[in-house]
């Protein structure tokens, strides 16, 4: 998904770098957007991305560039700077990207920044550092535009003119004498009243807000819902202290998706952002060490079934099928759930509707799916003992597996989301090896009623 | 994530629907915001959503909670009606919510709605319905604002002024003689500009513009890039033809994960939302089948070596995990580069880079789980024959299923981008057919390397 446009912008700039031609790269990146260079930065080495940096224009450009960049690019690339030349660059950031970028930053360099940031800006700062930065508080702008009730439209519309730094103002928030937020005005609506109208006359009271402690997943939802270009954010006492704008949202709903994506796939947090061996292997191996276990439990359980497999060889061949399928079925309708309840579009208050639902399914396809490898089996073993056993071994455990897989994956999901855990974590590795337990399990069971004392 | 107070909202609606105390319902959707009962409409039968929908204020409310409502409820609810009253609500939506309807409704009732509107009407709205609905043509909407280059800045508030049916209108759009887009204005500059500047001044001239025929996703992640509201769209003659609003950006990337997520778990679109048990199983059986083939082949492959499973039954039992952990490594590997692909993070140019970093990763986790399962298996048979070949054997095997698995979950998604393939169909089943296959085979290879020619 890099394009055509931005794949030659990568290719050129690492050529110009690669040659040491600065004064061409400095040309390219004058005429090129900082939203772009973001991107190209991401596949740039270490050293090439710190030349880039360095080469932008000024430091207005510096301080968009560091705004746009992944996060986790952010440490490398300022590690070592000097400190004075960084606070210029951050001075010119808004108060949300600041504390964004503090928080990637490694404790020592954190502070010295603090340290080094007028007392003014640091206070607007720590505000915001204060928060956890996955809430409301914590992604909130503090550049917003409010006004008391009684301002006019026209004063309010020459206030607007007045001010220059104000991110994305598209509502003007109405505030009463104490700071309570109680009302919204939309820029539109200003542009298009008589200028002597008081804002409380035009204003939308009835107004969605989130509190500084709410999820940013609920405040970018709300955002989705209800279409809304910025949410206010309110303290404790109601006062208005901050928004969050449409821009954050976005990035707010693409970071959880990324999240459930990856936690259902048995991996914690965005492993393709580390380059380091080491972190990555931390990300992958506790679901690993799960899968194992579940592993170890599934093979003595096989092992305790030896005095039949013995008997039976052919039993071997069919274990990694019936396993597979039921694996598949469950993944299929866990995802399903996990994405269905991320959205919206399952409630886990009418679970009990998706569990039939899912399965019937389930059962519906272990039926298909049974049958056709019965047959088959059938077919295959005709020549040796007992292949009509063995066919409905093999079929009744498909159907088994799958049914009972589908409920599983139904069932896991909604459970964990009663109890206030991500149902993502639930897929994947939780899920499967559940089922091949089961699998297993019910294999074997069926295999000695339909073939124990019948001798090989 | 229903949320405790839409929790409320439904079972309160419910509840009434089911008493029939019809007026008091009608109360309570009265303060309800539109956006809330689309979400509810959802989980409540199909009887009680039509009353709701006749229960509505009028039918400014009906048009809303058409453009809010889940595509995939709107035939059931729609179906039977007088056209003569549908057409009524249908005019006061705006064109593309008009065509979004239009679109999932059965094929006579949407051309009975197409006869029944006004001329005017219908052919704006076939200007969209010509457009693939998953392009920039298909999602833009037509009330934009697009004024010359020589209006002044007070001339265009004005004409903002005597507007009322502009779809949040951020931007004032600029364009030539020739109906060519040359400009945008945002609200904010034309606000804080003396009146009389004319807006070839004030205007951006390096605008982002998406063509008729781009993809929605593309026309998405660009607006999400560049932080922009709106994009303009443009026909092949550079004409301006319509807008792309931010709401419906937001949709666009949610839907794509959803499709992404739903993909990489082997389900066709959104199941979630199909009541239909055949549909359900429609979007479900082809995958599984390619599981069943594979596991078919997995069946054969074990099947001939039925001699070394009668000589060592224990092998049997270490089957499901050799083919569990590089499954789960596989799919681990598959997702971070899906992910990865879709969100810009990761390029297929630069794919070798991954390439070895991942087949690192597998090595090293092979190594890790190989040594312990080794261990596990000597101490678990070292009563029987050969417990060191079983545990190098398995040890082995898990090493080689799982860096095996690593490189295959990294490679199939690169190439499926390579190919224009969405690299999303390539996660999941595909990759687990593929290394379980070849986990199966290694498995056995290893156990006739180790254990052959020994005797039982």
């Amino acid at each position: 998904m890099l394009g055509p446009r931005l794949q030659l912008l990568l290719e050129t700039l690492r050529k110009l770098l690669r040659r040491g031609s600065e004064s061409h790269a400095e040309r390219l990146l004058k005429k090129t957007r900082l939203e772009d260079v973001a991107v190209v930065m991401r596949f740039l080495d270490l050293r090439f991305q710190r030349q880039v940096f360095d080469l932008l224009p000024d430091n207005t450009q510096r301080a968009e560039l560091l705004t746009e960049l992944d996060a986790h690019l952010l440490s490398d690339l300022l590690e070592g700077r000097e400190v004075k030349s960084l606070v210029r660059v951050l001075e010119l950031m808004s108060v949300d990207a600041q504390a964004d970028l503090i928080n990637e930053l490694p404790q020592t360099l954190a502070q010295e920044l603090l340290n080094a940031l007028k007392p003014a800006e640091v206070e607007e700062l720590e505000d915001i550092l204060q928060h956890d930065p996955e809430t409301a508080g914590g992604i909130m702008c503090t550049d917003y535009f409010a006004l008391p009730e009684d301002t006019t439209a026209g004063e309010a519309i020459q206030a607007l003119q007045g001010s220059d730094d104000v991110e994305m103002a598209f509502y003007v928030y109405v505030i009463n004498e104490h700071g309570h937020l109680v009302g919204v005005v939309s820029l539109r609506a200003l542009v298009i009243t008589p200028p002597s109208t008081p804002l409380r006359d035009i204003m939308a009271s009835d107004i969605l807000s989130a509190k500084v402690e709410t999820d940013q997943e609920q405040v970018a939802q709300m955002a989705a819902r209800y279409n809304l270009l910025a949410i206010p954010v309110v303290d404790q006492s109601n006062r208005l202290v901050g928004i969050v704008t449409i821009d954050d949202v976005i990035d707010v709903l693409r970071e959880e998706a990324t999240e459930d994506i990856l936690r259902m796939a048995g991996v914690d947090e965005s492993a393709y952002e580390s380059k380091s061996l080491r972190k990555n292997l931390r990300k992958r191996a506790p679901w690993l060490f799960a899968t194992w276990l579940g592993g170890l439990a599934g093979s003595l359980l096989i092992g305790s079934f030896e005095g039949q497999l013995e008997k039976q060889v052919a039993l071997a061949a069919f274990i990694p099928i019936v396993l597979g399928m039921g694996g598949n079925v469950g993944t299929q309708t866990a995802t399903i759930m996990v994405r269905g309840l991320a959205t919206g579009h399952i409630s886990a208050d009418v679970g009990w509707r998706y569990l039939g639902r899912e399965f019937l399914i389930g059962v519906s396809l272990g039926v298909l799916y049974g049958t056709l490898l019965g047959v088959y089996a059938f077919t295959r073993y005709s020549g040796e003992a007992h292949p009509l056993q063995l066919a409905f071994t093999v079929g009744l455990s498909i159907l088994s597996s799958m049914s009972v897989a589908a409920l599983v994956g139904a069932l896991t999901p909604l459970i964990f989301d009663r109890l206030h855990i991500d149902p993502a974590v639930a897929t994947g590795p939780l899920v499967t090896t559940t089922v091949d337990i089961l699998g297993i399990l019910t294999y074997f069971l069926m295999a000695g009623l339909f073939l124990s004392g019948l001798g090989g």
